[in-house]
C-alpha cells in the first residue's frame, strides 16, 4: 500500500545513503501546449513521486540530510482559484498524508536555498529534463541551463537509482494494474487489424482505452504497418492485406507505473508462411530471453543469446550464412535486429532514463558496448530480483540500412544480400512483454497478451 | 485549400503591416513528460503554423521586411533517425509546398541572428509560452526569460493578431470538421450521462473519439457533475441521478483548428423542474446573444446583455430581486454567471492568447471591464466579418463564492441569499456553441449539438 509508511522509510534509506547535504528535488509544473493556460496532462515527475508521492504541479521537496528535516514548499489555493478549479484539500492535509509535517509557500524555496549557499552547503539534484525546471534551477542556483547536467549530483543520482531499481510489493501490484490496461488495448488493436482500417483510429480507440480506465499511454504509441520504423509515430496509412501490423503501447495508471508490451498482427489475422517463419524466430528469441532471465546473470548476455537465436534462426532460413556465434561477435545479426533486448521500466517506461542510462542500465562490472545495435541496449547489467525489466526481441528488414550494409560491404559473410531482396516490403516484428526478476528466475507480468501464432489468428477472427 | 498561395499571401501581408526588421517565428520543440525522449503528442506553434504551414518539430522562420528573404532553419535526417523514425521527405522539399525555397541547417539560425544584431536590425519577435523557447531567446538575443515578454514586438503582436483574427474560407471549413469531431463527442458523452458511470470512463471515451478521427482535445476536456467549478478536470466522481453533467470539450483538427462546446446534462436523462427552470434561462442568454452577434456591435455589449436575461430570469425565480438593468450595472449576476460570454477561437481553442487578450479582444475604442465576471470576458471589442467566437452563457451556484458574498454583504439588494440556500448543491449550466460573424449577423458553425431540453432528453435516453 503507498501509505504514509512507504515514503517515509524511503526518504530514510535516501538520507542514510547521502551522508550529507541538501537534497532537493523538484516536481514538475503544467506544460503549455500552444498558451500558457492551455496544457498537456499534467505528468508529476517520477522522483519526486518516488519520494513524496504527491501528484500536483509546482511543488518542490527538500530534505536536509544532516538535521533530517523534510519540507515541502507549495502554494494553497485562493477564492478565485476555487471559482475555476473547484475546493482543494490543504497542502498541509496533502503533505501529512506522505508523512510530511513541513509545509512552506513556494516563494519561500528561493530562501531556504540562498540559505543553504551562503552556508556554503553541498545542494544535490538531479539533472534537469523539463525545460520549466532548467529555468527555474537558474534562478535558484545560477547555474547555466547547459552546465546543469555537468554539476547535478553524482551521489544523488546513485543513491535514486539504487532505491528505484528495485521494486517493492505495492509497486509491482501497481505495475499488473497497468499491465491489465495494456492487455486491453493490445487485444482491442488486434481485433482491429483489418484490411482497411485507419491506422490512426486504431492507435487513438486504444489511447482512448488507456484514459478511459483513468491511465494514459505509458509513451507515445508505435503503431505502424511499416512496423520496420522502430518508433513509429506516423499513423496515416490504411491497412492492407498482405502486411504485418506492430503495436508497441502500454498504459501508465494514475499512480504513474507502466506497462509496455508490444505485438505484431497479420492484418486479417492470417499469417503468410513467410511471416510465420519470422515470427516463430522471434518468438523462440523471446521465450529463451525469459528462460535465462534470472538474478546474477547479466542482460547483456541475455541480449546476446537473443541474438543467436535470431541469428541460427535466419541462417535457417538461408538469409544469413556462417558461425552463428561469430556473427553475433561482429555484430552482423544488427541489420535485423538493430536495438536492444529491454530496459528497466517501473514509474517511468524507460525507468530513470532522465537520470542516465549508463548509470541506470550498466555498473563498473558491465560497460556498454559500442557495436551498432548492441550500443542501443539500454539494460546490460546484472539482475537483480525485483528489477522489472522488458524483453522485447525484433527481426526488421528496413531497406534503408540493408542498402548501406550492402553499399558498403558489412559483414557480408554473415548476410546474404541477394534472398534478402524478396523481403524488401516485409516490414517488422517485434514481440515484448513485462517480467519481474524473482529470487527463482523470473515471472511474466500480467496475463500474457495473445502470442503465439494460432492465439494471434485466433483473436484478430474474433 | 492550404496551398503554397495561402502562406506565401500571409507573409506578404506581414510583411506590409511590419515595414521593417527582422520577424523571427520560432516553431515548438517535443515537450518531455518525464525523461527527454518520452514526449507529449507534438503541438505546433498557432502563428508558426499560420505562416509557414509545417508541422514538424525543431523548425525557426526567418522573414526579412526590407529584402524579402524568407528562411526555414531546420535539420535533415541521418540514417539512424531512419531506423528509428522512418525516411522522411528533405525539408527542402516540405518548405517548397508553403512557397519557401531558401532552408538552412537549424545551427545557421545563430550565425543569421547574430548578424542581425551586429547590424543593430531590429528583430520582432513574439511572447514565448514555452520555456524552452525562452531557453532559446536567451542564447540566440541575450534577454532573460523573465524580460522576453517586455521586449516582444507589440507592432508583430499586433499585425499577426489583424490577420489571425479575420479567418479565411478554408480556416472555417477546417473549423468546421473540428466542430464535427466535438458534435461526435458531446452526443456520446450524452448518451453515456447514466447514474454509476465514472467521470473518467466518460471523459477519456470522448478523448479517444476525437484522437480516433485524427486529432486531439483542443484543451484539457472539462466534464465533472460538479459544475459549478468553472475547470473542472477532477473527473473522479461517479454520476448521481438528480445531478447534471457538465462537458465543456472540443477536438483539434490535424492542421490544428479548435472547436470548442459546453453541453450541459441531467444524468440518467430528465430533467428535474428546478434544473430545467435554470437551464431554460441559460438558453434563453445563449440563443439572445446568438441573435445579436453582428458586425459592429461590441461582444462586450453582447455579454451584458446575456447577463440581463439571465438576471431577468434569476428574478422570475426569486432568486435574484431589483431592476435588472442596476443589478447587472452592478455585477450583481456575476455570483451566478462569473466568467465571460466567449472568446476567439481559430488555431487556438482561445485563439492568440498566447499573444496577449488584452490585444486580442480589447482596443482603443473597448477597453477591458475591471469589475468582477466582467474582467474575465476574453473578448469585448467591436466584431467583424470573418470573426469566430463562442458563445458561452452559464448559471452556477458556487458554494464558496455564495458564503463569501453573503459575509461581505456584496450586492444584497440583488440577491436573496435565503432563497439561495436550497440550491447549494445545484451544480452549475453552461451552453457553449460556436459562431462566425457574417457580413449580415452570425452562423453557428458545425450542426448545432442537441440543446434544447427535449433534444437533451431524447438523447440521453437513445
Amino acid at each position: 500500500m503507498f501509505d504514509q509508511k512507504i515514503y517515509t522509510e524511503r526518504r530514510k534509506k535516501l538520507k542514510q545513503k547521502l551522508g550529507n547535504g541538501l537534497i532537493l528535488l523538484l516536481g514538475n509544473v503544467d506544460s503549455p501546449m500552444n498558451y500558457p493556460a492551455n496544457t498537456f496532462h499534467f505528468r508529476q515527475d517520477s522522483t519526486f513521486l518516488y519520494f513524496f508521492g504527491l501528484g500536483f504541479q509546482r511543488l518542490a521537496g527538500v530534505i536536509d540530510v544532516e538535521s533530517g528535516d523534510e519540507i515541502i514548499f507549495g502554494d494553497d489555493v485562493d477564492i478565485e482559484d476555487i471559482i475555476w478549479m473547484g475546493p482543494q484539500v490543504s497542502l498541509q492535509e496533502k503533505a501529512a498524508k506522505v508523512g510530511i509535517t513541513q509545509t512552506a509557500p513556494y516563494s519561500q524555496l528561493f530562501d531556504a536555498i540562498n540559505q543553504a549557499i551562503r552556508q556554503g552547503r553541498k545542494i544535490h539534484f538531479l539533472p534537469p529534463y523539463r525545460a520549466e525546471n532548467k529555468l527555474l534551477l537558474q534562478e535558484l542556483l545560477g547555474i547555466h541551463a547547459q552546465k546543469q547536467k555537468e554539476y547535478a549530483s553524482l551521489e544523488l543520482i546513485k543513491a535514486v537509482i539504487a532505491l528505484r531499481s528495485v521494486k517493492e510489493a505495492c509497486e509491482i501490484e501497481e505495475i499488473k494494474k497497468a499491465c491489465a490496461t495494456g492487455y486491453q488495448m493490445h487485444v482491442t488493436a488486434m481485433k482491429m487489424a483489418q484490411p482497411g482500417a485507419w491506422e490512426q483510429t486504431i492507435a487513438g480507440t486504444i489511447e482512448g482505452i488507456s484514459l478511459a480506465n483513468g491511465s494514459v499511454p505509458s509513451f507515445p504509441i508505435i503503431l505502424s504497418q511499416n512496423g520496420e520504423t522502430l518508433h513509429n509515430h506516423d499513423h496515416s496509412n490504411y491497412l492492407k492485406k498482405g502486411k504485418l501490423l506492430l503495436v508497441d503501447a502500454g498504459a501508465e495508471t494514475s499512480l504513474r507505473y507502466a506497462s509496455d508490451f508490444t505485438r505484431t498482427t497479420p492484418v486479417g489475422g492470417t499469417f503468410t508462411q513467410k511471416q510465420r517463419e519470422i515470427y516463430e524466430i522471434v518468438l523462440a528469441a523471446n521465450n529463451r530471453a525469459a528462460e535465462l532471465t534470472r538474478p546474477g546473470v547479466t542482460y547483456l548476455s541475455v541480449h546476446l543469446e537473443a541474438a543467436r537465436v535470431i541469428t541460427a534462426g535466419l541462417k535457417a532460413l538461408g538469409l544469413m550464412k556462417g558461425d552463428v556465434d561469430e556473427a553475433v561477435r561482429n555484430g552482423a545479426h544488427a541489420l535485423f535486429f538493430p536495438h536492444g533486448l529491454g530496459h528497466m521500466m517501473g514509474l517511468d517506461v524507460h525507468d530513470m532514463e532522465d537520470l542516465g542510462q549508463i548509470y541506470v542500465g550498466y555498473d563498473d562490472e558491465t560497460r556498454p558496448v559500442d557495436q551498432f545495435g548492441t550500443a542501443y541496449l539500454r539494460l546490460g547489467k546484472k539482475l537483480e530480483p525485483g528489477f522489472v525489466i522488458t524483453n522485447e526481441p525484433g527481426i526488421y528488414f528496413i531497406p534503408a540500412l540493408i542498402d548501406k550494409w550492402k553499399h558498403e560491404k558489412i559483414n557480408t559473410d554473415f548476410i546474404d544480400f541477394g534472398r534478402l531482396e524478396s523481403y524488401s516490403d516485409f516490414g517488422g516484428i517485434r514481440l515484448e512483454d513485462d517480467l519481474l526478476v524473482t529470487a527463482a528466475g523470473s515471472e511474466l507480468l500480467g496475463q500474457r497478451v495473445p502470442i503465439t501464432p494460432e492465439e494471434v489468428e485466433a483473436t484478430v477472427k474474433g
